[in-house]
């Protein structure tokens, strides 16, 4: 494990953006101001998010500058107190989150809306991130992590774990409820399996069929492939056949056209969409536009979540070390970021991936 | 006023469907079965919808049959009971609204959605409505009519009313909250604007010109002309700068295309949009959904409703019979309802038009 | 099993009330009425309520008529329709409940108090009820029974399965939340510690030790053993050594003074304390009122309910269809009854007590 | 107006405690610290609290320690920024309310429970309070007060104000509700009429008959006048027969066990008791425990708040801002605290106290 002493932070950088090149680089190690402390991070989850920030494929007018270091996963140790602080404890283990900071005084914040706090530090975009050894945070805007949680496993709850149980907790989803998971093999879909049964939920993932084992293993009570069907109304058929009268809630975890086009029709009565999926920039026709008439006849809601606040956060952990969650990940070296991206724009990951840091 | 015993029954038929040709008929006048009571009905609201069931613009595959009786917010008195029924009491003023009977006791039933119950009778399509002096009706479904209230006012109430009323109660409207009425000067939009200021919301009315002191006497805090701005970025820079923040609820009451992409554009943080007008067949184009970026930057919500159950329809009427929503609405005869849905078509309407039965 | 065409209705009376004396007598089979249904009843649950309507130990000012039959846990089988109604089918299985009937229109039944409906009608107290084989029923009123439930079992859901359910549905209890089940071996405290579970609380069991082993079998985490603490601060501590900051939710399951005082004890921040346990006449003392300075320092809520709606019914139902709860009951003989009272009275009985109509 | 350079701190300290007695002292302006503000207070209002800070009729082991400042009712203006500080700017006029500090990261302030911090700061108590011209303050936990209020009416809204809206807010009262506000014409009352006038309720202000003007001066719906009645019964059906079936929430501003006891009586179908008085050390009798029967009859409910959080300060100042609410008060001078506490003791004050302290 990486010593303070050495003085050393080694972290990943953006180094080319908008390609998906990176780099591993030495930089110095900060002091931690007022109202901060110093993390030593064993571990970051690599999220899409990521990779939409390094590649620009959210088409953002401002892309993360040339040289940042990326992630928003993160999990270590603090390591160094600033002035003034005196929680949490030199020792403790905490996790970094996509907000790296929020004022919590704003209109957003005081309604637990952190991650739009005007004045939000978003780790890995305009503030360093977690795919690095050492990172100046917050004090209380970090979370603590509960004993007896995999550290590594912990990473991607970070993000992809804390957004799909704040989707499930806003969505009103109630134990008993049909949930759909679509895209229930990746990063984000096979924490959203998990958090569902976790609640109650009856499940069906929806993915490929090469994910059929992975997603039957995390508790899904069905799999459906969606490659097995010629057409929409088929796959609408076979989701309405296994929850009798449409699912309560979707929770779309993919970002293409088609996904959301589907997803709509998978919704019984009252049945609410929830889009985490990012669509790339320009993306996402008219589908789920020209269904006001069918939202009407079947009074559905569709909304949209960034990812939780710190209570979410408090919530999501302790479902996880009470035993309920566990990540799937594999955990890889600095030096293969740049290959994960990679994969990540082929869609061959299953789970999610995490990066050793120590 | 007309009476029970000349057994006379005047009804106006939709005569020559899809066009929306009527013709005044004299019916029978119909014995009410078990748990069923005869109503005398003096007003009918005219409501878009019936429009829509007439000239089947909503492109049912089963369209209202030749020789319906239309209308769905009827209001009466109760001229006779069937047997077994002693409430409503001979005498007590009644309304009819869209769902004239629901079986109170499927899965939808059970949570409040009547309209959808999948038995569910709806006036004036397969259930003959309120197009006619007498018609025979559930004795539970009725809605009773307090004292104070206009009863010919009270018409529009049974379905434009419970609509926006749910509407602003199912989005979760709170007072002080800024609420944009698209369609303000409407039969729709112009109860809308009174039950938003009712529950205390800050109300920006959006319509043509021509409505703006209408709107302005029925209490909105401001009014916006949408003929005045060159670019859908400018009409919106014009509610963000009233709302400041941008509005917590936008009541779609209109069911065009451009209406409902430029609603998503005035929603604040954790803003709603509510679609209630039911865009014409093969309608609605790209606009809503390549918003997903937006909607997940910003946590927005798009939902939808039909219309209100028994308890939103006796909420409704409590306002109104308190006094702080009145319909604005114009009387007219029988043999003006073709007449009606040309002005409809046209948009030439202000408020509401009722029809005299009596 | 009885036989229809016997025309012979076997129903246990109470004989002399305000004494628990019963009497087995043989009763006219009746005609089910419109919207009625003829029900043969196999099992009924014996409730506390049961026994305070025939000892009148409620003190009510109209307690139950002499030749009364009691019952309102009944589980049996369609065998007749009355005139109009087609649902539910002969054949379908079915329970009668606490109220036999409500008028589902009232301002009570609109909001889903069905069992305050001024115009309700109490199984076994002014209705005859499901110590009886056959019964006549609202058709409406009737909660249908899903496959796979064992029907000896599911008698007492439909009085103490509902109402610990509706309880925790109530008090907003959430999954991870700390419930405390006070009398957590008796009829309603081993549904609710099950019930609990199902929606993934975590249970303290609080009972004699006598019990202990039957709640550590239903799930409890914790059983406590009131009769091992010499104070109610001693008791206090150990719940909260348990539950580290004090439990969100008490089921008072019991009747007595001294549980509902130490109840408030047990609570942490914004915790909520639901009365179910029906004292007898006269009794409760001071406690509960003299900490209103601690509900202020604490946050506190306290609440009561009867029972549950039609809807609460249904989902405390599929709870039980998924194998999540079982009601553990002894089956005894309807010449039992008087016997089962005394044994209610004196403390004596595990779980719940089922008598076979068969 | 006092000034900065003039480096005079103008107190009044509990000179004497448990005794009333208080006395102007000098005390040196502090210097505001990192995460800090100097704040030149202009008003503080006078709470009930206070006087049992001040008295300890509260009972408290470790009452207010003699020579504190007390009050936390301020309003002034931010004077100077402690290290880090940026908002609020200098000049902004601010508020400070019964917490002067809270965590904002423990398990209560996460949930919004910031009064029940554990490491809460008590303006007054054992944190210098606001009967003072300066008070250093944490620059987060301010409430920033919206232009356009009256400024020494603010003061009583800090804690008085939030805490009456709070209770209604969390009561979940809504538009046509009624509301019953017990000691309607006091501090704490004459504020609670107009907050729930202002979301919509039907408010019934009971009080002594000499405070009927003011209370309907301030929108109250109906006054009843204790005195009148001979026996609570009378006093009961006066209450029924105005809001025909029962309040829905009663906000109980005093203190007495008679009128806990009373208020439960008021209560129609699933209705609210909310404890806001809060009684003197060894108060409150028995009666609200011995209504356990009747809480389960009518599925009532009791709960207690403190006060607030930011959000709903925020919400509370915003309605008052609106002009919907205006604090009714006396201004009087800082050497009057001791009688003002007299006052309070024998009930002779009308609407809230605020002492200027310019």
């Amino acid at each position: 494990m990486g010593s303070l002493e050495a003085a050393v932070n080694r972290a990943i950088i953006y180094s080319d953006p908008p390609t998906s090149a990176t780099q591993i680089v030495e930089l110095p190690i900060e002091k931690p101001g007022p109202g901060q402390v110093l993390v030593r991070l064993f571990y970051s989850g690599v999220c899409h998010t990521d990779l939409g920030f390094c590649s620009n494929s959210f088409g953002l007018p401002n892309p993360a500058p040339k040289g940042q270091v990326g992630g928003h996963e993160g999990v270590g140790e603090v390591v160094e107190q600033g002035p003034g602080v005196t929680t949490p404890a030199i020792g403790a283990k905490v996790g970094v989150k996509y907000a790296a900071d929020a004022c919590l005084n704003c209109d957003n914040c005081l309604v637990g809306g952190e991650t739009s706090c005007p004045s939000v530090k978003v780790s890995g975009y305009y503030t360093p991130g977690t795919f690095q050894q050492y990172v100046v945070s917050s004090a209380t805007y970090l979370t603590p992590i509960p004993d007896g949680i995999d550290l590594a496993g912990a990473g991607p709850l970070m993000c992809g774990g804390i957004t799909v149980y704040t989707a499930l907790k806003r969505a009103g989803t109630r134990f008993g409820d049909w949930v759909l998971v679509s895209g229930a093999g990746g990063g984000l879909g096979h924490l959203a399996i998990q958090y569902a049964k976790a609640i109650g939920a009856q499940v069906i993932a929806l993915d490929h069929g090469s994910k059929k084992s992975f997603c039957e293993e995390l508790g899904a009570d069905a799999f459906v492939d969606f490659t097995k069907f010629e057409t929409d109304e088929e796959l609408k058929e076979e989701v309405w056949k296994i929850s009798k009268s449409g699912v309560k809630t979707v929770l779309c975890c993919v970002s293409g056209n088609r996904a959301y086009e589907q997803s709509m029709d998978f919704l019984g009565f009252r049945g609410t969409l929830v889009c985490l999926g990012v669509p790339p920039a320009g993306g996402l026709g008219a589908s789920l536009a020209s269904r006001v008439n069918a939202m009407i006849m079947s009074e559905l809601t569709i909304f949209a979540i960034k990812s939780g606040n710190r209570q979410d956060a408090k919530e999501c952990l302790d479902i996880a070390a009470r035993g309920l969650v566990k990540t799937h990940y594999k955990l890889r070296g600095m030096d293969e970021l740049t290959a994960i991206f990679h994969e990540m724009e082929e869609g061959t990951i299953s789970g999610r991936v995490v990066i050793d840091l120590r």
